[in-house]
């Protein structure tokens, strides 16, 4: 049983994981910090934390686990923050959609990664943010990956892994770099894509018309392009090189592609659907 | 009240169609004909049409209506091959995804678009295919868009809307170029980008892992590149120059948002989401 969690910034991912370990009865206490107080307070009204806490210092005084929250962009700041008031037993995690700038952070604040910081991030979430949209199922047969590296503390990790298990997920670990990678191919390429169709349809002069005769598969398509823009910049600042190859390597694609339709060359395109309908059944047949 | 309606390829759309009309009582009898005889048969023993045959020439015998439900790369042929057998006073439609082609295909088989030919196109589907995958309320609350000339038999219009309406949907009238271009933007570009996307990811070395790590997003982004590798080979022959001109503007900003990424210029990653996340609200607050 945990004492007390404290949450440093409760959105949708740490708001529903206080709501997860509160119905898996895993917290005493879960305090919750923002940098903004409506949100926060909001959070508090809604029963997702048990305390409210503008000031750091406060926040964390006390925590047997400190779970960051924040996008990756203001980490190395929330860190800076956090380090003179962190209990010497306190287990630190974050659930940062990208993991080689969260551990640099944590190298350039503490010189090196502490043993009892566990990076984290669960592959979960909705195009929605903040407590409001926050639930107990976010997390529930899900799958969250921790980048921890030969120097972790075990029992910080079969900490960490044990409160994600508590919220109904598969816990698995991974380099940083090969979790960055994965994540650029999965996640943050296919919502370069849907932001930039968005805005591509949006600039068209008729994009009104365009917009009203959208049906079913665009919509499911272009969720995504929902997210929150500040989350989506940061990363892009900070899976840089992961993003920008799996960038590159679908513009080639694309470019065959359009290539084989220019050209009139039917087997190509034939080929390429069929390999990526092939690919895609599989996918769901094991995932959907 | 239709006396016999004649369904040419009952596949996904043109099945959706006959169980929609049947419940509306819209028809007193629905005949079938396919290319091949097991899913024609599958069709009758599912009670999507009345009676199925593998002889057009006995399908549109004393037809009032006659749907047109093969992929556009069939159309042609399927014309030259109804011709001589049409009851005079026959009412045409079809239900394919490109309207340009159709309309050629048609002035190359009739010399002129016939009056009684009234081009059209649900914009409605799902990534199944097949008589199987048909449900009658795929129309409903869905938009129709028929792309008449100015030669159109007005009666002949009116039934085909009639039909439409009789299905559940809002039937909608555009130039045959003006449709083509939309669905360009809104069906065309994404189906490619989802088709490429899973492409590139299938062709990565460590594919197994990427698709597994793939969240909820992904799956839904990627939906529609597990449709029908036929009908997309089909739909990208013959709406070549709207799609590639769709495609070199989704190409031209995608390298502006990956320069930005490579400078890292974060304001302009920014606005680009915002607006991109605009856009997509105000969609779905008008259609989602």
């Amino acid at each position: 049983m945990i004492k007390r969690l404290t949450i440093i910034g409760v959105g949708l991912i740490g708001g529903s994981l206080a709501r997860a370990l509160r119905v898996a009865g895993a917290c005493e206490e879960i305090v919750g910090w923002g940098r903004s107080p409506e949100p926060l307070q909001r959070a508090l009204e809604l029963g997702v934390i048990d305390r409210a806490e503008s000031d750091i210092a406060a926040a964390v005084k006390g925590a047997d686990v400190v779970l960051i929250g924040v996008p990756v962009g203001a980490m190395e700041a929330v860190l800076q923050q956090l380090k003179p008031h962190l209990e010497p037993q306190a287990v630190v995690t974050d659930v940062g959609s990208t993991k080689g700038s969260v551990v640099a952070a944590a190298r350039k604040v503490f010189g090196i990664l502490p043993p009892r910081f566990i990076p984290g991030h669960p592959i979960a979430g909705t195009e929605k943010s903040g407590a409001e949209a926050s639930f107990a199922e976010l997390f529930r047969n899900r799958r969250v990956i921790l980048t921890p590296d030969e120097e972790s503390d075990p029992d910080a990790l079969a900490l960490v892994r044990q409160l994600w298990q508590q919220a109904g997920a598969e816990v698995i670990e991974m380099s940083v770099e090969h979790h960055d990678e994965v994540l650029a191919a999965t996640s943050h390429l296919p919502h370069m894509l849907a932001f930039t169709l968005v805005d591509t349809l949006a600039r068209l002069e008729d994009h009104d018309d365009i917009f009203r005769f959208a049906a079913g598969g665009f919509r499911d398509f272009t969720r995504i392009a929902s997210s929150d823009p500040q989350m989506w910049h940061d990363i892009c600042l900070n899976n840089r090189d992961a993003l920008l190859q799996m960038l590159r390597r679908f513009t080639d694609e694309l470019n065959i592609l359009a290539g084989a339709i220019e050209a009139g060359d039917g087997e190509a395109l034939l080929e390429t659907f069929e390999r990526a309908k092939a690919a895609r059944d599989d996918y769901c047949e094991k995932s959907c």
